[in-house]
């Protein structure tokens, strides 16, 4: 079997790789330019972002908003540039539908006129529902900070 | 000629990358998760993996698991989390069906209540190989880890 | 709709998204590996390189390539192993042909028996052009390091 026969699933299976990538592209570019109304509607009307740095969840996109807002204001007084990096991307289809797409997240920030480092590494868990219109959005997201790990 | 005109192989050749790039996904998940048996079958049976912080290969699955089993065992006990991110990639077909797939791997650690930050910075270099179920397993891993070269 | 069903286009766009990605991959390894006219040659004749970070933009490959060379000697001096990563892509076909594909970059640099770390933190917005071989080339590249950036 040479490198190209792959299961006849394949395509669509990548298809679906690189569309959640470009995805991601588009979404955490949002957050990263402090487009925060954009990066909001990335998620579903009534979606969900909740993470162990949060005493609770962010739910629907005015409060995906909000929080988006609050945090670019922040880091724009402070003169920070903030980059998202989302990667090593496993993609699953569920029976019902919907994609689950898990990532590694690498958080970078650069203080204007400093350095670039690290900030935070974390992993991202999603649950991504495709639209009437054709497009994916974030319906669940999960963020854990490593540093904020409990168990092993 | 429109971007959407590639050569005639463009749809293998990218099905084929993305595969790869689905692949590491999740076999680095398994690593940075203590999975050893797991992370071990991402190896062919008789895989090798070689690198210039070890004295000598590990050979065959069992030996690839019981040094992934320490190295996680040893993270455990001090409370770090390891991310293994492998990029960049470029894939090369071999005459033999064989596939060739050179990464950067940047391992960001993050030790319990403290902060994250680059561990290391290496090259990674696949011999990958296609099994009868079709998936593809590792048969050969040469890691380079950039402080530890000698040559220019 | 099924993640599979995507819109009819999805196949060309899937195809251009990772063979950007591919390019890449081996574009930036040739800056990484010091082979700065394979390097020079992934920009057209007349391509441009500007950055924030330059007095004024590399025009032609003599200059790209020659920039290249001056940068890989320095580090050759200095014991630096650097890598330079692109991520979070997004690619935009533009109306008459072109492609604009957007990054984030993330520069790595390793002493000779020393620490790995984040160097700097960009972004990188390339014009790329197909040639009539089929292959893309970079015509205009602007890379903005984040540590220099004056507005918000």
């Amino acid at each position: 079997m040479s490198p190209s026969q792959r299961p006849a699933d394949a395509g669509p299976e990548s298809a679906l790789y690189q569309e959640v990538q470009h995805f991601y592209g588009r979404q955490m570019r949002y957050l990263d330019e402090a487009r925060a109304v954009e990066w909001s509607r990335t998620f579903t009307e009534d979606g969900v972002f909740t993470a162990n740095a949060h005493p609770q969840p962010s739910t629907g996109r005015a409060e995906i908003a909000a929080a988006a807002r609050k945090a670019a204001d922040q880091l724009a007084e402070q003169g920070i540039q903030r980059r998202h990096w989302l990667g090593m991307l496993q993609v699953d289809e569920q029976a019902d539908g919907t994609v689950r797409a898990r990532t590694y997240a690498l958080i970078v920030s650069t203080p204007r006129g400093g350095k670039a480092a690290v900030h935070l590494s974390c992993s991202c868990d999603d649950l991504l529902v495709r639209q009437a219109d054709g497009n994916l959005l974030v319906k669940h997201r999960t963020v854990e900070r490593d540093d904020l790990r409990t168990g092993q």
